[in-house]
């Protein structure tokens, strides 16, 4: 890139080292996928840390992320731009997707399978050997840059089969599989990003456990990490354990007063 | 912020104090919340009280409040903002959402399970560590004001499973419950917001209590606090208590013959 | 208002008496809501005179009337406004329901239940304590002037429940139920609005009486008071009573044989 | 009108006296109806002489005939109007229906069932006292010229229930109905129009009486006088009668082969 | 036309004459048909010759063609025009159809019944005695240029009732319905058209006869004389009757395997 | 072409030649196909090398080869193009269709099956005698250049009967089918694209070898030779054979655990 020309991806650069505790090989794979830019689906259940993943491979391989949350009303141009009117007239705008193509981050489409189907085939010419995304509406047919990759990721838990990929699409994928870190590993996150002790960690993440069996018998999710944390800041603030997990974990998750009381029991368990 | 530059928000603050009766520590709980920023989740039935209970917050912290009543029709657009035709040419307009994250507002999204899918994955990346808001429109990333908070709310009772907030974004909040206040509470409102007497208060709270017991048997919801000091602001004024419940009560919750007849009962009841 | 400014609302004040013959104590409730801007639901059956009773009421306050006849196909935009093009660039125009709020007028949103959710919505702000109205596109918080008030009506007997108002909708409201005034009332009526003998419009509205009672067991609805003004307009201009009534009643009221023969039978009884 | 000022329906008058033969009082129940511009319904099957009734009375009483075909697809704005860019920039463009109110011509608005919601409400303030057109994109209350009246029409045999009209809308109309013209007037009809003898004219009418019976049993619509016509034109050239009528009648109304077989044995018996 | 202006329709003209064998009368027919410029059907299966049967009547009439293949994204506007911007701001495009209006050509509209309704109903006041087409958003009315005539094709085979056209539409055309030509007429065609032997070609012919037999006992519709014509034109060219046969019918024509070796066994039986 | 023009194909010409392994005569009847410029349908599954034909042929040929993959959201206008606002006033911009027609390209239209009825129907004129394709928002008939083929594909096997060809389409089509290579073939492939021994190359096509097996038996799709290709390139980096097959066949397959753990024992059987 010319010195004189700004980055267009600076605001997409990850600064500071994003806290991840692996829980297997997947950073050793990822970065063989990514030597090979080859296409990557990240599966797993919510607030599992897929995202926290790809923002920390981003951080350590040194490429802008430009994650994207899909749903329903996403169209193709709000992926690769449009033209808009400004003072001088017309001028096309890149979209987020041919930013990262065209100057080489990693693009992240985070729940792809919300996304239609016109967002879901524009990425398929850079998923074959072609490596281009072809700007339509600019005649303009963009080669991809050498650092570009695309990762997607999905629940494969709770959509339904009619929000499945296409398997035209799936097989242009190579994927890695998440679920929730085992009980130390969880239990060290949340005290790290709570800044609180590992015993109250650990009981937090006990009641999270819990939770998770109920999943698909009347929870749609179980507690995620995040859920946890939350709860954690307000223990160490001095509100009380089971008020924390009743706003950080019960109210949030359900309004089913049966799943409600469950929950509830799993905290009188660990916090009496 | 520059004192030449006039303040964005002016027409959100709060002058004076929303009156609010806690009926809990929810008040020191959302104190909490908002020293984290954690985007909060409000829960409970039409007209209990959590729209005042967010202005009251706002008021307290003194911060901007920005509402918006959410519906299906409602664009991602209408939140974030869009480039519009001027005078001298196109000019980018924030949405009131923008407005609040750029200049440090408390956001409120108001029945927030109205909201269509792009409304609601817009707000994710808002919600995680990151704090940002991406205009994908006019190519930018703008990091949320240190001040600014996210509030929704919704209510259990009458939502179809259709319109439930999806997982991935329930794991993003902590969440408070309200209901209607107790009697005694509840009167103490409607003596001091209709400005009559408590005994007459307390007969329509009397009213109201049955009213909420055929919520699901008939009504969809039960007479709200906001209806008993409609009625009481016209008997005040000399309507009689009959007209006055008639007209505020009976014919604004039903159609339904059987069911008016029940509320007349409740209403002889107390006014003969 | 300046002088020297032109009335924006001057196209909607009603220039003389609009009659009406109270069937009760309707005036004086509505006076009462009026007093204190209380939103208001007018329910009542089609052509029962709710229209009749806002154009009198507004015409006794001498404030301006703004009449909206909701439809499914209406946006907020058709409410509040939108920016248009004209010679000098872009100019913003105040939608009907924006031009009541800013100027004092009476906004009637008649057969509230057809609009969409967004049209619905676009008032709550306007029918609690706020009393604001939010031009999100233009950027501007109206505040409501003092003599503005919001009235809506429906007819609660032939929506759907598919076409309900929203409980958090309803609860913002008083309400007055109408229905067809009492024989005597509606024959002075007919004989007062058709310029007939009382006799004649005593007979018209016996076969008004006759068809109500088919509702829901054939007809959507019975004949009007409105069509028994045209039956009458047309008799008193020597279209013999046979044939004004075919023309003005049963075939404008049904395509059905059966419900045509049996409105036939009514006519009959009157006019041999 | 100001005679520098060209004529904005001149179009849309109609030049010569359309053939119309009256099968009952429904000309001079037009003509009362137009007195006090009351708005009207004509009801009636395809091809019975409904659109060129409404053209004869715009004739017969001098004044413009804007015709509008309704479809589910039309908008108000086809109808009232919008903004269009020009050389000169944006400027107000009257729809037909506009035009009409303002000019003062007939509007008639054919198969009005068919058309949105939108549309029918639109016509809601001109069908009652107000007789006035809001166009709220302009700002403008039209009020409607001394001479516009406002005329539909449906065929009540063939739409669905789901495509009623409203019940709110039908109170706003007169009505008359239609029907085929008895054998002797429809003979006249088609000897006239077609420049065949009354003997061929007859006998085309006998072979639509019999088609006319299957309405309903098989064939959605029987064979029209606009049919009967054609093939009269055909044979008057010198086509043979069956394939006349196998092209005008048989061919165009059905695809079905038992019904074009019952068609082809009517025409069997009146030609052979 | 004045000969400084080009002529609009140039591109349209049908400048040698297409290939037609007919069948029975349909051209004799079709002429009679064009002298009163009566609206006209054309019924039958794909690929039986329709398209071309137009072609040649509007060569051998000197007629311009303007073709249009319906479909169910089709608008109005698409048929009859729209205002564009351009160097000199906005100006009006005459769309097809009002080009075949306004100078005379015959249009036809492919397919029909695939159109949405306000496109078969813009066609309504050119199939009348008015013989013109309102230009709604320009505010004219153009009248037909006499040499004008509207063709309309449809398969009544394979399109759901939901795709009928409307009765209302129905009435105001005459119709011609075609069929697969017989044996010795199509294999004539066959060998013309791709340059092969009679004796090839009755071979085609007869692979495609039996075909025909399984329409709606599995296939869709039968082997097209187009289809053979592909498959005599490979075999010419050197390819093995059976791969010519196995690529331009079986495997064009069907997915299932029954199917495919049904009409395999057709190919063996003539080719061995 | 003349030139001092660019060459507006210039992006889509194939440099270099793709690698394909013919498995019959396909690149022979393909030639004669084109030829004729005759239109032709690829069937088959997703991933058997379709669309690396199509490449193969296009560079073999020396025509530019523009692709598109269909999808619901498509429109015509993203196929022929549009009038596009720019610094000079708005000007016509040929979309990738209308560029191939125009200059002699392959245009390939992949899963045709996916795209809307207006996206299909535009290629109707291009497919028979007429080769034309209507530009009718810029008023203009493109004749196809002399080069210039559509070929389209789609796979046969899981698009559901709603989104099969139109017949009348279908017909316009000469068809090959393709299916995946035969084991020797596929695994010369997959050790050419991957750079692997024949032996692992093998191996792997055996497992894809028992995947497919299982279409339709909870799997949509087998195995492809892309994902084998993806498998071999992992394992020739080092990662071991287990863990490439999981992350390249497995996860990125299916998220069925029972399915999952069937293709783990296909992977176990291969690589202990």
């Amino acid at each position: 890139m010319n010195a004189a020309v700004p980055d267009p991806l600076a605001g997409y650069r990850i600064e500071t080292e994003p806290f991840y505790r692996p829980a297997g090989n997947e950073v050793a794979l990822y970065r063989q996928a990514y030597r090979h830019r080859m296409p990557l689906i990240l599966k797993g259940p919510t607030g599992c840390g897929k995202t926290r993943f790809v923002e920390h491979m981003a951080w350590s391989l040194g490429r802008p992320l430009v994650t994207l949350a899909c749903n329903e009303d996403m169209t193709a141009s709000d992926l690769v731009g449009r033209y808009l009117l400004d003072a001088n007239g017309t001028a096309w705008h890149d979209g987020p997707l041919t930013l990262a193509v065209r100057h080489g981050g990693i693009c992240y489409l985070d729940e792809v399978v919300e996304a239609r189907q016109d967002t879901t085939v524009v990425i398929h010419p850079l998923t074959d050997a072609r490596r281009i995304l072809p700007l339509d509406k600019k005649g303009e047919l963009v080669r991809a840059h050498p650092d570009f990759q695309l990762v997607v990721s999905y629940n494969p838990g709770y959509q339904s089969s009619a929000k499945d990929m296409k398997p035209s699409t799936r097989q242009r994928f190579a994927a890695l599989e998440f679920d929730y870190p085992d009980s130390g590993l969880e239990a060290e996150i949340v005290a790290h990003e709570a800044a609180v002790g590992f015993d109250l960690a650990a009981k937090l993440v006990a009641i999270a456990r819990c939770s998770r069996e109920l999943k698909h018998r009347g929870l749609d999710e179980g507690v995620s990490t995040r859920m946890l944390i939350y709860a954690g800041v307000l223990i160490r603030d001095g509100v009380s354990p089971r008020d924390s997990c009743e706003m950080t974990m019960t109210r949030a998750l359900t309004d089913d007063p049966d799943m409600a009381s469950a929950l509830q029991g799993f905290v009188a368990a660990q916090f009496g």
